[in-house]
């Protein structure tokens, strides 16, 4: 059979770990899946576990716009063409919104081409554009809100090269078990250690703690768990809603969340109106900080935020009461103050939230791991599909996970 | 055993159908659980089912406080004292917050006295503050945020009464059947029939239908049902968020939802990236009404929505990209937006949405049904312990679920 | 409107705290549900909480059969009727069947009339038949399976009286909190207390605490708490499956559980086989207690059972691999097996399984105080519907559950 | 540094599509996770998509027990030692137990090499042993309690090997979709149409179809679409418990599910008997042939299955009432009774049951392709977990699932 008329073909090469990591696999796979075809040009497989491999392939497809898609599919998983050229930019000419065809990033390492070298993309996150800056010497994720008229805007995949990570290296990394599966049915002593290491060693390598927090920890009991690794130093941000921070200071002001006793387990009607004369007192008194500095809230977790200047970040969201004067209620400029406190971090532990746990994954780059503790597997799924090489979820209850982990970094 | 010297009393009076409907046993049950003490004073029981019974309580605690904590309590249980007093009020002195000891309402319907006479309360909504007009004459819910220094709020409950729904009452309404509990197991085919009936007879009654949507409408291939509905003239009102347009709008584009094709069911890695350009189409073409205007926006829910002149309020959430620019970034000018369209609404259909249905359970006053479907039982849940007299749950799957709700009302 | 020629009437009447234990509502909403219609013949109020209150009720139905249906309904609440007779028996005329219209159990204590006494029906437990001993003396509950030709069997409700529990009772007894509804975000420390309280009460008072196990006890790492348990007494009798056993031997034998080594936590392929070679080698043994006798397993909960002479039933499922020489194939064997051991049983303690919790919730009289514990709220929620008045469920993590519970019970 | 001095060697062999199908990647994997080291001796990429690769892979480890645990471990990925021999088998010296060190299969097809001949393994089926037949001419999977005194049974890996399935192979098979990753977020109608073709071609074929249904099955309502099912001949072997059967034969006697009436969905106390008085009208008649021969049983599921020759097996649990006279109330009888409906089956369709879905799941071959259908994603994961390659997970409800397939075999 002779090749289609308009049949494509392009050259692409990939470097490193690439059997064992699956990236040459997933490759492969991909063209196949993708009704395309092809041919192993150069192989060069890593005789040893540490030698890196390389490989050229040929891909070919039955028309260009099909190839087109192909190439774009197998370019995260670091298969570049062989030919590099410099990234090419349109200028935004709408503002808050990118150039047709602009590209759009991962939450991988990546680099572009500019003036013939290969420069480490700034302020790493999927789902934004990257924008070149004027001098054409560095460049950095945007999201698409932050476009301005004018800004050089990265166009189609030319010019840019991505570095997936290898699982081989994950293997080394911060989290030595736990691979994707989700279960229940783990050791969850296990769990607990090797969260508790990977918190020693982000704070022992000048690294930031971020825990992005829901208000189940505070219903189960956990907050003052909370509150002692603040004490300890090992929560350095704080990312929350309003619910988690008012049935924190609800806790504070009447004993209960949500109106439910902390200490009875008895939940009655009336107390449901605590969470909101505690925003109102709040609302009141001008703010959490104010509260803390009038000397009518003296514990909690926000009380230990702000004490011990552990920056915190309240998301609003449309089912909040009140809210709490500090909450951000605008959702786009909440995402930007959350970027800000990302630089740094080291570790992020997610519990018993799924809104805030997805809205920050989007956020966090590749590098940053995560441990995501819920009790419905559902979440725990849900944000690993998003990032699976990042995060290890762990189905277990907020506060016995965390009276475990507290005990076990008392430990050390 | 002497009472103790600082025991105190009240008498309460309780009407209706009191009995079956559980409201004369929960109020006993409350007054005995926060340790207080009860004398049936005098009690007439309706003697068939269609009279009324009346109940005079004594009602006792240890202290004064305690007697308040159990007055609050069955006071949502139509409880009110047997002197009726007129309504007390406080001036607001801090924007945006109540005075202490503000009245906390609830979602049922309720009155306050005003000048010796029983005023309804307008805009009824729970967790609000009663603000009554500069006349004296009216009062009306407003919530925590949009309190302005200088308004009057009511304050204690003196002088105020809630009728909680009846259960009877509630069985010969909307919904047939479908008791509290939340379970998977149980026929569909019923479900659907009932759901369908239900907006029949609010489209008969000249009531709105609202919809409350999310993204795995369109995911699980239920777009164009929904489409059809609109069309059909059985949704009024649309309340979603970015990801439930955008993945629509998707669809219209490119034939997938979160890049997965809804002919094929393959899922691509380079799909992902269509909703975000999805988002930036739209907002280089200045939103969604504009797509359609210019004829690049043709077919899906959206699109139903603009050319039938159906309203819908797009509300933001930390985790959007984007957004589109119809979305309302600010949650709490989201709360209001949806605030303004639930008047007139007799019928409410909540699917695959635990964030946005649970925001607009908030809203919506007791007397509006409310049928919330989801594949995930704690979403039901969660929706029904907040409302559970108004709300059936139904545990099912987005797409076959419409179909079925599609097809029996095309039967009509 | 006339009554219709075929009108059918009865009159019943309830004792006790039938209003704030809210028999009487539900009786009243049964007949209304039902279509029947009633009327209040007598109603005495217990005016203060501790007085019994009494009513006799004129329940009336468009046919004799629709009464019947009410009557059927409203019986396992406690409405019997007013003119009481000798129950009425008929002869088993098959073997292993009831006779038709055979009386069919609840799991409440029952009373039946014989010679004009009213006696307590032994072995109480719910969907079995009632069998009257040849002299007429005394009557039990039997299972389908186990009658024989010529059992006197009770038919029809005539001459029997169910005592339903009263929510006041229940308010004092074992648990002191814990409603009905079953959620993860309830304070965890509270649950814990109440469970261990219960826990020594039962040990108090000399009755046995009952233990129903799943097998992800061991796989979250929990065995050797339980083991702790039962070396403390706290537990005396243990019903599991096939899996809860091997998984438990498997760790004394690899120091895996499912190949899922529980100090490491890392899963292998070939750990996967240690089950299997587990339950090969206990069949060689001969069975668990040989084992032990032997000195090849010499840790565990399987270990304690024996060395301490808590017995056990490891019933058999069709997902067995094996299975351990213990374990009863015959799933009605199996059955028979555990009602021998529920006399006397004061407390059950059931973790981490469904099929399990909800066979012995079926066996259990419904005095047996349960704590169903769970990850998954499905489980919890499908057993409370069996039996809610003596069951609170905790949605929580077997693991880090057991570990508080032990820690709780060892400050005592 | 110098090789430790008793570092184990040994070279093992892949073939085929070893690449793109992970298995290469998997088995490099592998040896690193065990602490082993690799040297690819010889490796022959296939170039095209089409032709197979070859690879030669030296395997070192510290100890012989780490190499013999690591090449346990790659076994069942097709890496088989270079030296081909005989296998080695035992004499059984136990009833119902293999001799140590027995070889335990897995459900990829599997051969053994028996007088210097690959002979392929019958009866395949996971977590079995492999008896050699006296005349060492055949081999097939035996499970543990079938195993008779004397019988030879297979020993250590030598002489054996596996074939696991090739991803690609997979891609062009009965399913074309449908990864691995189990959300109820997917396009419902694809998932249907897959479902429908496969079992269209499975019927065309000539192989049969079973189905593994729970009792949601009746109470969601879909009991007359699986009766169309079968008088279509869509289903030609069914594998259930008594709940199934019971609840399908009470909607034909009663019109009504575990008592909820399948028209009006109304559930009631008293209907709640209408299982148990199903159970023992069923047994007074001698099961349920008897009851479709003596006109007593006249539609449903169970009906259907008797008149047109579609074999059931019926296996019971512990948590059964009755149980029916057809129930197999031995698990391991029952298993066996599953075994001999199996060979010839091409396609197997299991809705909403846990217990029955592992268990048959446990004994189905690698190569009978299954669809999974279950609300909660759990039940779908716990399935997929134990053989991917073969199973498709569907998050859907069962009736509506049901419903929808019905209309779409009726298309074609």
């Amino acid at each position: 059979m002779p090749p289609p008329p308009t049949e494509a073909v392009e050259f692409v090469e990939m470097a490193g770990h690439i059997v064992d990591s699956l990236l040459l696999p997933k490759v492969l796979d991909a063209i196949l899946s993708r009704g395309g075809r092809y041919h192993i040009d150069q192989f060069d497989l890593g005789q040893k576990q540490d030698d890196p491999s390389f490989a050229r392939i040929e891909v070919r497809a039955d028309t260009p716009e099909a190839l087109e898609a192909i190439l774009r599919e197998i370019h995260p998983h670091g298969a570049v063409p062989t030919q590099p050229a410099d990234c090419r930019t349109a200028l935004a000419d709408v503002e808050g919104a990118f150039p047709d065809g602009f590209y759009c990033s991962t939450n991988f390492r990546t680099q572009v081409r500019l003036g013939g070298e290969w420069v480490d993309v700034e302020d790493q996150e999927m789902d934004c554009g990257i924008v070149v800056d004027p001098e054409g010497a560095a460049a950095r994720c945007v999201p698409m809100a932050s476009v301005r008229k004018g800004d050089r805007v990265i166009v189609g995949r030319t010019g840019t090269r991505v570095f997936p990570p290898e699982s081989e290296t994950r293997r080394h990394d911060l989290f030595e078990f736990m691979a994707s599966p989700v279960s229940s049915e783990r050791p969850k002593a296990v769990s607990v250690r090797e969260v508790a290491q990977a918190m020693r060693r982000t704070r022992k390598a000048g690294e930031k703690i971020l825990a992005v927090l829901g208000p189940a920890v505070v219903h189960t009991g956990g907050g003052e768990l909370v509150a002692k690794m603040i004490r300890a130093g090992y929560l350095n941000v704080l990312f929350a809603g309003n619910a988690l921070a008012t049935h924190d200071i609800e806790q504070a002001f009447y004993g209960t969340s949500l109106g439910v006793d902390l200490d009875q387990g008895l939940p009655t009607d009336e107390g449901h109106e605590h969470h909101l004369r505690t925003i109102n007192t709040i609302r009141r008194l001008g703010g959490i900080k104010n509260a803390v500095e009038k000397g009518r809230l003296t514990s909690g977790i926000m009380y230990e935020c702000v004490t011990h200047d552990v920056p915190f970040v309240l998301c609003g969201s449309i089912r909040d009461d009140g809210p709490l004067p500090e909450v951000v209620t605008d959702v786009i400029a909440a995402q930007d103050e959350m970027r800000r406190h990302i630089p740094g971090t080291g570790f992020c532990l997610m519990v018993a939230t799924t809104l805030h746990s997805i809205a920050v994954g989007n956020l966090l780059p590749a590098a940053v791991k995560v441990a995501c503790v819920d009790i419905n597997p559902a979440t725990v799924t849900k944000l690993m599909d998003r990032g699976s090489t990042q995060t290890v979820g762990i189905v277990s209850d907020a506060e016995p996970f965390l009276r475990a982990l507290v005990s076990e970094l008392e430990k050390s």
